[in-house]
């Protein structure tokens, strides 16, 4: 009954997964399947439109998974919306992941490039899910422009450095009409449920599974951790105290 | 087949309970049920040792549970070695949780008091398990005299800080011969699942369950932190990279 | 020797203040002097221009300071380009800070107006000084647009939170060909010093000055904390260890 | 006017020094003169008591500064207090700094060890600063018994790793009745600040010094971190506030 809704569609899990970096199909395909997800995010670039060998579509079975293309690679608004495009004319899916990343060091997004390629790809019907900057303000004005999602980064892609934009993420939050998907930078189970327990809808992982030591155990570890984050927000933590409070009372102790 | 070892008992379940500050019994029978908890933690003080009236000791069914008394309450060694030779008396247990704290307004653990309570109840017999401040030279020398866990606490009694003291539970577990229990401070699931994901062996919490909004929700958000935290202990997190690596391989983009 | 140059001008300080939420003009007065600045920001929106009653323009001894005037106020980029062209049209100045805020609650900027905004005004010959989320791709795009400077957040504008955005500061630093300034959220003088030894070219302090018990003393507690974190990110700092080091020799002790 | 005073003396500089790692006499005694500090500690098994050789005791003008011996390299009580009673004997100081570490990875020292050193040689009539880990009921214990001091640690000796210790030492300076010295961990200057923000007495700091690129320019950060510390706590800061607030007021914008 807690379901998330994203772009008419509803799920009953709240993790998506990537599907770079793994060893192996078969690893990957494990921790798809111990992670629950029902959103899986596909590089475009990774599949070879001309010929006949193996790709990525080939190793996934997606009866089980709702298929999210997204734009990895793209340095500017007009790349990402040409694989936008032809990712809908394959007729992989009219969902669309925006990525457009000019830098490869640290691998993060462009606001001013990002915000052009969503107005674009909304205004042509695309289900929009930006890749972002943990800014509350270029959040809001994606939301405005009718994206389905946003999606801040907690920390560089593929870095595992964790929840680094807690604040930022948790103004986000606030502010949002759309739900937030904290995506990049999640490096263990811990930093899952922190996500969650700010109070983001979802969260999409993938190196920190991909290069955990067994990925389908660290996928599992990933389910609990989004579905205890999850729990604990809809429980209502208890108040953060500057000092101690007891237990139990401090009468009738033995002296 | 991953379980946990104290005082030659085996349990399934790494997360224990404490039974104060609960809005009823009811409420605290669901929290304890929805965390799988097998251990739970009771004050001996208050058990009332001369009435009829019911006591905590009446209102759970401890045949579900292990009992492990507890000396809240005392602020001096002698305090804390009486309580201790009471609960056994009773036919309580011949388990202890050590407890000497002298002030009530932090309610930090007296290190020296603590060392000598333990000292006295190790040599009579008891089962013992410490709790202290995060001090890796007290926890060694606690597990070198015998005691059968380190208890140290993440932040004050109560106050939901979560993990303050992870760079000295982090050197404990790294020494500990014993088991290692972050006891104290945990107020939301995310930081059960770091306590775990450093290698503790255990979480005792009480507090955060306790005053959530849903203290059944909770509890369960606490047990899938707790097995969420020792999946990802046990999977091998990814390293943590000072920069951005990209989740896919950079060739093969749309321009 | 160690000088700070923007816009081709040279200044020893490297503490730029605010001039909002003073209690008076004297004190004020004194917070400037004892801070050692130079360059002081002012809201155009705080100068009266029609009426000849006193303003912020008459409390300052602009012989001792560099005017910086800010368009603090402006929702849109439209809005924030005219108000620089009516300050360098009363002769205040060139340089003109660029805050294009919409929100009255968090204060953030706009990335996309800001951006605007920074074209025209570079365009336009203004000596153009951002004030921005602590985004580095944003970052980079204004330097190659031809900025004077960045100016990345700490937090929030007057929320004493300090340095929140670490990570990308780092960054911003990292990839600058243009001063760093860090602006906004430093709440007190170790922030400052952080600032400055992650290799900031100085620091905007306004409220934390302003509303300081003392302001004076905290202008001089906030000089000296820039000095401190200037020279020790010029000294070089020991490496971070993840175990001790002891800082003698282990032999020769008296057993 | 603000001096420092322990064991009925005072000191204007609230910056203490150690002599250990640096590469030679002279970066030592410039890192000492910049630093502008009074007292030096000094580990008494680094003194060759029965050569002619030249010591560290004739590396430096002891007409300068105020020597602080130290037990460096005890492992037990009954080490220290012998090494303690030995400095007296040479007639080197009745100030003993206590340090008993019986581990030699982490360096932390032995609360228990501590506590039974302290009690003999204030009995003995020392002046006794101990060096404790952050462990404010430790810290209550030893002012109680009457040491001139306590000095708890940031982070473990010669790691550089700042003040993870936080909380605790904000508790130990609540219920301080002697000064707080915080001893060890301390990497940069910033750290030295925040320590004097949060109501220290002062920093002994010695690695982050003398393993530092330029040892006296960070003797001078290290003062300049420290008196700025000291001027923002004696200020007292603006409350943190978890929202943004405008540094000037919202009218008479230009719209």
């Amino acid at each position: 009954s807690d379901l998330l809704t994203i772009g008419g569609k509803t799920f009953r899990s709240r993790l998506m997964l990537g599907t770079g970096k793994y060893r192996s199909a078969e690893e990957m395909n494990a921790a798809l399947e111990a992670s629950g997800c029902e959103i899986v995010t596909v590089a475009l670039r990774r599949i070879d439109l001309d010929q006949p060998k193996r790709s990525i579509l080939d190793e996934i079975d997606w009866t089980k998974y709702h298929i999210l293309p997204n734009t990895a690679g793209a340095r500017t608004a007009d790349e990402a919306v040409r694989t936008a495009r032809l990712a809908r004319a394959m007729g992989l899916s009219d969902w669309i992941k925006v990525e457009v990343i000019p830098d490869a060091k640290y691998l993060l997004p462009d606001p001013i490039g990002t915000f052009e390629a969503c107005k674009v790809l909304v205004e042509e019907g695309f289900v929009v899910l930006p890749y972002i900057n943990a800014d509350p303000v270029l959040a809001l004005r994606l939301q405005e422009i009718g994206t389905a999602t946003v999606m801040p980064l907690a920390s560089p892609i593929g870095s595992g450095q964790g929840m680094k934009t807690v604040e930022q993420i948790r103004i986000i939050i606030d502010q949002a009409t759309v739900p937030v998907v904290v995506d990049a930078g999640i490096g263990t189970a811990s930093e899952a449920a922190q996500a969650m327990e700010l109070g983001a809808s979802s969260c999409l992982i993938n190196t920190a599974i991909a290069r955990a030591g067994d990925p389908a155990r660290m996928a599992r570890a990933m389910r609990l951790g989004v579905d205890a984050g999850r729990d604990a927000y809809l429980a209502g933590r208890m108040p953060t105290l500057p000092y101690a409070s007891a237990s139990s009372p401090l009468e009738g102790i033995v002296r």
